[in-house]
């Protein structure tokens, strides 16, 4: 009865879940680090967007707005890449969508057919994986290197472009690995995508937070290679749970968005309240500003503290990521562990930590698991020192 | 490049507005009769919600919930099933969408393949052609007959049913028809599914809003046959723009179940926040009750004009609508338009009154355009005074 493409679909973040809420119903505490949500910890959305929400229900702007977006908002997109990312990019190639992953579900249904492929990081954020796949097609992984910080692999993106081969996706700053991208790589890859008229989609959802080196924009440095950009809200709003992202397409792509403009036409539109909610946010309300300023501040010593305490623990190694609020150690799994989904099973049963498993992010996620380190410095130590005595137990 | 899915998608309601658009440019005023949302007329969100809302985000119910959908939301649908349509389903079997849309691309997705087909009411609700369309299935119409006010005609689905058939569609109260289906009718078609072992979805998102008659919700009244239920907030709750509906499962489905699961994790979850602000609507609290019985008085009245004004009009005849907020006339082409697609473009262009094609709706609907009776009986009165010159000038 069921349809075959249903048999593609799986995610890894979120199907570990399952097992984590039954140890919780047998009265057991767990220690979250799988989700990528920092309302789950000590942050919050900024107090101006919720008084801008407040406004835009009260000033009745619950009606469906535009499918694309609302004009005001899709205004302040445009702003707001200008102004934050040097990218030039009129409204009416913004559209507006329930989060990134409704505009991954967008693109992939428009370009990929049956047997086509995608060219997509390994390891890479997996509801591209579960996308491509339920339509039809195949994600082929370009390496990206543990050893040069997870950079990726020029010669190995160019050796796996075929006929088949419908776009090109980079994740910067990238998740599961916190990499950031330097120019010069940025621009490599996208003079491959151009040479080979492919079309280049740049996930900077995390754009805003970068801790080492300097953030380039795909868009801004892509001349006339045509770039889908994909950003939005739930993370540089901190308004995960708004459910409200946006793509943008630059230098060309007509067909392609008018493509997309049909499928946002049926499902009517993006949520109108939140559209109009997170103008404070794309403006760069001063209130805003000093919440995200003091969220990095935190994470940054979050993120040293999970960087050093994990390369202290036996047979775990990390690469310090510069990026984002991920880092994707290596564990030797030696002969303890079939693979790295056991290792995080194991690890959950007897520790009550969550992570991910790095497979689930592709196959070079392979003997990793991926950690947040969003949560307060004493929660990350006590979590850290659980991984310890479980890999000294252990191996 | 583009998928050839995409050369199956188009929604006759929402691609019109951009004819309407162009006159708008050039200085027009047009009357909008074609967009079911209230919140574009003289109605608003109940403020309690809007309160709710407020209160949580203040309270930081902005994280990424439950993908399935926050469980204290999905008690509240559950009591509210019990309470108003006597259907009896547990939390555990609802499932939270980003609006009945996404429930309608969830099902179609999990149950369509290439060349199969899903019995639809002819007319029937856009979005559904599109998604059935879009996953390759083959959208069979089933008769519905505007001499027995729209009811469905009960042979012609047995007769449509063949080994390809998915499933079966019901849509009560009706969109485009405004058709409310007597239990009888309801029970036929419920048992042509138990014989064909064919699940029947049952979108009920008008339930709230009969005139005349009384509503039987499917799922009450399935004794073992398995139902899919579709509803949402809205248009039960005035809140069109929040994008929240919710589906259920009733006898069975479990594999079903499981696989629209797996798709609402892919994309996280619907929106947090508004899951939380809809619960006094679903809890009916007074200010709600009182905003939608002030919205059901409206209506009726209105409901009664236009009932009564378009059967004045030469070469227009419409069924009296029982529920929902739309009247789909029929019109007499004569030698004048070549199909109901013309004649709207002519009546866009000749008075700026926007109504949609019934061939929007499928074949069924040939021959009849699609009006809301939601403005205010003054804008009414102007739009079919407008119809009438109209009428009266071309035939």
């Amino acid at each position: 009865m069921i349809a075959k493409r249903m048999g593609t679909v799986e995610y890894a973040i979120r199907d570990l879940v399952v097992f984590a809420q039954k140890l919780e119903k047998q009265g057991k505490k767990i220690i979250y680090l799988n989700i990528g949500d920092p309302l789950k910890y000590d942050f919050a959305t900024p107090s101006c967007m919720a008084e801008a929400l407040n406004k835009a229900v009260a000033a009745n702007h619950n009606y469906y707005s535009d499918s694309q977006g609302d004009m005001e908002c899709r205004t302040a997109i445009s702003e707001r890449e200008k102004r934050l990312n040097n990218v030039n990019i009129s409204p009416d190639n913004i559209i507006i969508t329930s989060g990134v992953s409704e505009a991954i579900s967008f693109v992939a249904s428009a370009l990929i057919e049956d047997g086509d492929e995608a060219l997509v990081p390994g390891p890479s954020y997996p509801p591209y994986i579960s996308y491509i796949k339920f339509f039809g097609g195949k994600p082929v992984f370009y390496k990206t290197d543990e050893s040069t910080e997870w950079k990726p692999d020029i010669d190995d993106i160019e050796k796996k472009i075929n006929e088949k081969t419908k776009f090109i996706l980079l994740i910067n700053p990238n998740n599961p690995t916190g990499a950031v991208y330097d120019k010069k790589t940025v621009k490599e890859i996208i003079n491959i995508a151009g040479q080979h008229n492919l079309p280049l989609i740049s996930d900077e959802v995390y754009d805003f937070l970068v801790f080492d080196g300097e953030f380039h924009s795909t868009a801004s440095i892509a001349e006339d290679v045509p770039i889908i950009g994909f950003n939005g809200f739930s993370k540089s709003s901190l308004a995960t749970g708004w459910r409200l992202g946006y793509m943008y397409f630059s230098n060309g792509l007509d067909e392609l968005k008018e493509s997309v403009l049909k499928l946002a036409r049926i499902r009517l539109c993006a949520s109108t309240p939140m559209q109009k909610a997170v103008l404070p946010s794309l403006r760069g309300d001063s209130q805003y500003e000093k919440d995200i300023k003091d969220m990095k501040a935190k994470l940054l010593v979050r993120r040293n503290l999970a960087w050093k305490r994990l390369n202290e623990i036996p047979n775990v190694s990390a690469t310090k990521p510069s990026g984002a609020f991920y880092i994707f150690p290596k564990i030797d799994l030696n002969d303890v562990w079939k693979n790295d989904k056991e290792f995080v099973i194991d690890l959950l049963n007897t520790e009550n930590v969550l992570v991910v498993n790095g497979s689930g992010f592709g196959d070079y996620g392979e003997s990793h698991f991926r950690s947040v380190f969003l949560p307060h410095p004493d929660v990350l130590e006590n979590a850290f020192s659980k991984i310890e005595r479980f890999m000294k137990a252990r191996t």
